[in-house]
């Protein structure tokens, strides 16, 4: 079970972060930005190629000391296929350092259309026999708005090919209460969808008690985490919106359990782009990857300052 | 504003179709998948190669009697940086024979997340001052759990480049209803969607009394489509789920409005594919743009019959 990866992964580097491998050209520096506009003009593939460089040196800088990356596609995606090609050569590069890779793509939809979601992302596609591994994700993130229809097509591929999911629950963005937090028949929204997760996640379980769906848990609204934590005690969180978004390691901790597992916490600019910031500024951009170690070492002190 | 011209193309040639170009390995004409295969062997270049042949000679074969297609990207991105390729080729070869775009994304996102999506799909990607037109498409779908945060982002591109959104409100899937169904606060959740969705399109009036911020409301789902009509005077329809999943036009009408406009109606294999079906069965696989043709006629007539 991935979900048994992840943990050990964890426990391995005794550090439940992820690092957010959600690259925009103003993080890449110069020296890198300039290599690749010679080399391919001011086009999405000289931006694709920079995002590739950069993503590689924080991968070499980081992975012993992480147990995973969250790869936002979104900033892949909108180059076009060559920033495609660059989403699934990250995934690949993380994946052969050992690194769990969580594909942030919030998909949603049914039938033929989430089975192509399926087994591009998760599974392999089979072309007259040939098959085909296309995507080198480990786990990726969905969209529950549609129901068990949008994720049902997920789970076989999960079961035969070793992978997992975390569905949206609560999601980190200020505003996420307008449909999430509406009282549904007696219970908020976010518990309703939670507690089909983790209904679901039955599926999937793991031999450390947590399945391999999982949930989305935005670190900005504690209040919310407690109680998702408390109703869904076998499903593991991925908490985005630590650091740049607000979220703080004190109200991160409502998402682990006593054992001070449970939960994989995400940050992206305030590692990849560590070097920007004054507490950092000392790297300079050509160490940009030694910045971003050091922004990892110092998120894990503050994460375990809080849990146990 | 993109919405009129939706509403021209729809009464210039008085059928409010929308062709899906979704196609699966399965559906192309063996002559096609041949030679593709013969070029590329059994890969994915293949199969994005036969999609696009397959796409151009459909869109050949239609263009003149619809008002726009569909693009379902699931089918595209399951490929890698090929189908993403495909993709944009797809939409392009649409766009310049007259056709609107719709690429069926359903992509949730916030923040820069969802800037990136915004940009590549709608806007346009800025690298060091020159500006790049990355996909190709007039609309694109739209998933709403996120709340406004997820939409907001969009707004801007759609201004500027004459673009707009279809948001999920009630979906087609059978099992649509369990979330969206849910008496949130007085009023199903769907309803409530609906009715930010009808005030969020305030923004983006078009001169036809509707809004380029519209609306996916399942033709499988007669009695909730009648509701969001009523509530939802403003914002057009985009309707999944006639033929295939079961959705008639006799249940279809009630998304369109007293004059007869107010939806676009999608149909994918029953068209793409009708050279399948015994009612078409004459044409051949040779003939398969043709028989799209005679399935487009026939769609256009089951649909004028219920609809004004």
């Amino acid at each position: 079970m991935i979900i048994d990866k992840l943990i050990d992964n964890i426990q391995k580097t005794e550090n439940p972060t992820a690092v957010g491998l959600d690259p925009r050209f103003s993080f890449i520096p110069e020296f890198i930005k300039k290599e690749c506009i010679e080399k391919f003009d001011k086009t999405p593939k000289a931006v694709a190629e920079s995002f590739l460089i950069f993503n590689k040196a924080i991968i070499d800088a980081v992975y012993d000391l992480v147990p995973a990356v969250k790869v936002q596609v979104a900033m892949y995606e909108m180059l076009g296929a060559e920033g495609i090609d660059c989403f699934i050569k990250t995934c690949d590069y993380a994946s052969q350092k050992g690194l769990i890779v969580i594909g942030d793509v919030k998909r949603s939809d049914i039938a033929s259309s989430a089975e192509a979601y399926s087994d591009g992302h998760l599974g392999m596609l089979d072309i007259e026999g040939t098959k085909h591994n296309v995507y080198k994700e480990d786990f990726i993130t969905l969209n529950p708005y549609i129901g068990w229809d949008s994720i049902e097509p997920y789970i076989q591929n999960c079961k035969d090919y070793e992978k997992g999911l975390f569905i949206l629950v609560k999601t980190s963005n200020p505003n996420s209460g307008e449909f999430q937090n509406l009282n549904a028949e007696g219970i908020a929204l976010y518990q309703r969808v939670g507690s089909y997760v983790e209904k679901w996640g039955s599926m999937l379980m793991g031999k450390n008690g947590y399945s391999s769906i999982g949930a989305v848990v935005g670190a900005t609204h504690p209040d919310e985490a407690k109680i998702l934590r408390q109703i869904m005690p076998k499903t593991f969180f991925l908490v985005p919106g630590y650091g740049a978004q607000g979220g703080k390691a004190e109200d991160i901790a409502a998402c682990f359990d006593k054992n001070g597992i449970g939960a994989i916490v995400n940050s992206s600019r305030g590692i990849i782009a560590a070097y920007k910031k004054e507490a950092y500024s000392k790297f300079g951009e050509k160490d940009f990857d030694s910045a971003a170690r050091q922004a990892v070492i110092d998120m894990k002190i503050d994460l375990r300052r809080c849990i146990i």
